[in-house]
């Protein structure tokens, strides 16, 4: 009998965005006219940019034609795309990368899901608590995480609280981990990292010799001056950190699927025996591996972001929603609820009120204000006691769920 | 330090097929004027069909549109699709499958490379030599392919050689095997199996307690009836087989990503502790953690293959091909040459003359013919001597490379 890798029985039965699914699906049951407003799960809600779309469609008639058809591309992306991210995403914040360096994918899920595949099952892990719930999933699949604790923590796995004590930014472990997962601008707490505090980071990493995952998929929701964008900003950076980009929530490419990896040839993990090996050559090996490359219709879509056209739109959408989370915080704020996030980021995490649990707040806001939002206590055992919200909606829909919420609350 | 998972250090430092390229760059630098006809790597060349590019340019015209955009998607594809995938490619043949057993992916590389996620680490794995690459690479890479033996093979891998003793047919393992890898129609040697040698292998599955990976990528290319093409069509298969499409070579999708993966609820791995679990969930799992669904457009293209103007399109592609590899067989055959394959796939295996080595013939015909094949060696130990050629070419460009082979020959 072949036998299965028994890490996967370990992982809770659904994941958690089902339940909450299915919660809303047996209100829905029950009151079959309700009108629901979703804030819940980060989807966006506007088309895609004008530009991608034209791009696109150039794309599809290319694949058409004999003379313009493309097959097999690249595994790690075309040359026009990569030169457009270093170009736009990098060098007008001073930092310098090679083509070679990057790595564009069919989105960061997949990225950071796999990324641990070239990594032994052993390390030790450090994780903001709360997180997004992928990243300790795709731990505990290959037994990295170790074994789930009564508290609903793995035991493999280094908590890092974000708390209202601290402002929801993390403090350095006390103790060595091998890989730190950061998430900045954050999901679930939509907070962010000054530099001074990504800097503290940086400085750990190089001092621990730690890996730094930073995930940067709302990178583009950054409102101050001030916060840097990229982990690389930050001098060391390249000695420590992969970060992962996505076009998800930049420009709507969630049901398009497109994002970037890029891992710094300065950056080496090691043997067992203390040797150290660069991590460039090991990605482009899995890639090449159990990955074919991202559409080309895909690609050209995620290059027409670049254009001027393209930049334009796109500011246009994440404006949109940023004017949604600034109009929540203050409808929220105005009831007395404590919230963080909201400013550089799609996401608000909110308070329940009265020392309600997550789930009950969640249930209270359904049943009597017909609004989904997410249970902070999915996102780790840090986020019990709180919401997720989500800017992601029509301006219209956001006000009248602001005003469901005043009366309800 | 993070340390690396060192199994990846045991791969060649170099994909195959790159190593295939390069000599063919550097063939190119020293002759610079040469008119090279490449019949190497598996690669379509005629552009997608009709019906793929008008339902891609609709799907994108959706996505430009508020009320018509889509965000993410389910995981393991759309409805529409895995509903036309069961109609189209499963109940004609007499298989009925529940949409839950289906699993849209970006591809096969990625499904055959990732389905090892949910396997232990120290199953045994049976393969065909020669084999496709990548499933010996991704078994290698979790350390489940144990280490390189002098002789070429992995310690924990059993290899079934095909030959022209045994018509290149692989015979049953003598041992238990957990896990056999069967790719039919055959990349590389273009073989394929009876309705009674396929039996033969699932009644050993069903007598061994084994599990089948069964990769149908060529499957649209079966001219003669007889020829099973799904593992399901042989009784009991079910529970023994995970199954893999892909519209790559069906449609011409190599650049677009798109294939799937049935994973029918019959079938079981096992604990440790010999309890019995059903891997249909638990791949769900992984695709949920790790994957975020294969773009729309890229769905609503490979939706188009289903319907009656698709069907046709693929149809004359296919045997676009086929005339092809008929000539090929033609010519090859006509200068005393042996050859496998050709007739129910679009790969031809040559045995190369004289007894020169796979590499040899390889640079013989790139030299003297400028045409590129792949060296049979780059397949497995027992691929050497033997060249595979793809019948991905224009009509005159392959006639073109007959003639010169003949010539050289």
């Amino acid at each position: 009998m072949a036998l299965v890798n028994e890490h996967f029985l370990k992982l809770p039965n659904n994941y958690f965005f089902s339940d909450v699914e299915k919660k809303v699906n047996s209100f829905k049951v029950t009151h079959p006219k309700a009108d629901l407003i979703r804030l819940g799960t980060g989807d966006v809600i506007l088309p895609l940019p004008q530009a991608c779309i034209e791009a696109m469609h150039r794309a599809v008639d290319e694949m058409g034609h004999e003379s313009t058809f493309r097959g097999y591309g690249p595994e790690a992306g075309y040359p026009f795309l990569i030169n457009a991210i270093i170009k736009h995403d990098y060098n007008p914040r001073g930092v310098h990368l090679e083509p070679s360096e990057i790595f564009v994918s069919d989105g960061s899920k997949s990225d950071t899901g796999n990324i641990g595949d070239i990594l032994r099952h052993d390390n030790s892990i450090g994780v903001t608590d709360p997180i997004y719930p992928v990243y300790i999933d795709s731990n505990v699949s290959c037994g990295r995480a170790g074994e789930l604790l009564a508290d609903g923590k793995w035991s493999n796995v280094v908590y890092m609280p974000c708390l209202p004590e601290n402002d929801f930014i993390p403090q350095l472990p006390k103790q060595r981990v091998d890989i730190i997962y950061l998430c900045y601008p954050n999901n679930p707490t939509g907070t962010v990292l000054s530099k001074a505090e990504l800097r503290k980071w940086v400085n750990y990493a190089l001092e621990n010799d730690t890996l730094l995952i930073f995930d940067g998929a709302y990178e583009a929701y950054i409102q101050h001056p001030d916060i840097p964008h990229s982990i690389y900003e930050i001098k060391g950076a390249k000695k420590v950190a992969i970060e992962f980009r996505s076009f998800s929530k930049t420009a709507g490419f969630t049901g398009v699927r497109c994002g970037y990896t890029v891992i710094p040839k300065e950056l080496t993990g090691g043997t067992l025996a203390g040797k150290r090996i660069p991590l460039t050559p090991l990605w482009r090996r899995h890639q090449e591996t159990k990955f074919n490359g991202t559409s080309y219709i895909t690609q050209r879509g995620a290059e027409a972001i670049y254009t001027p056209e393209g930049k334009e739109q796109v500011k246009a959408h994440i404006q949109y929603y940023m004017n949604n989370a600034q109009l929540m915080k203050r409808a929220l704020t105005s009831i007395g609820l404590k919230t963080a996030g909201g400013e550089d980021a799609p996401y608000l995490w909110v308070k329940a009120p009265d020392g309600l649990s997550s789930w009950k707040f969640f249930e209270k806001l359904l049943y009597e204000a017909q609004v989904v939002t997410t249970p902070g206590v999915g996102f780790g055992p840090n986020g019990e006691g709180y919401l997720r919200l989500t800017a992601f909606g029509k301006k219209e829909r956001i006000q009248e769920a602001m005003q469901r919420l005043c009366q309800c609350l």
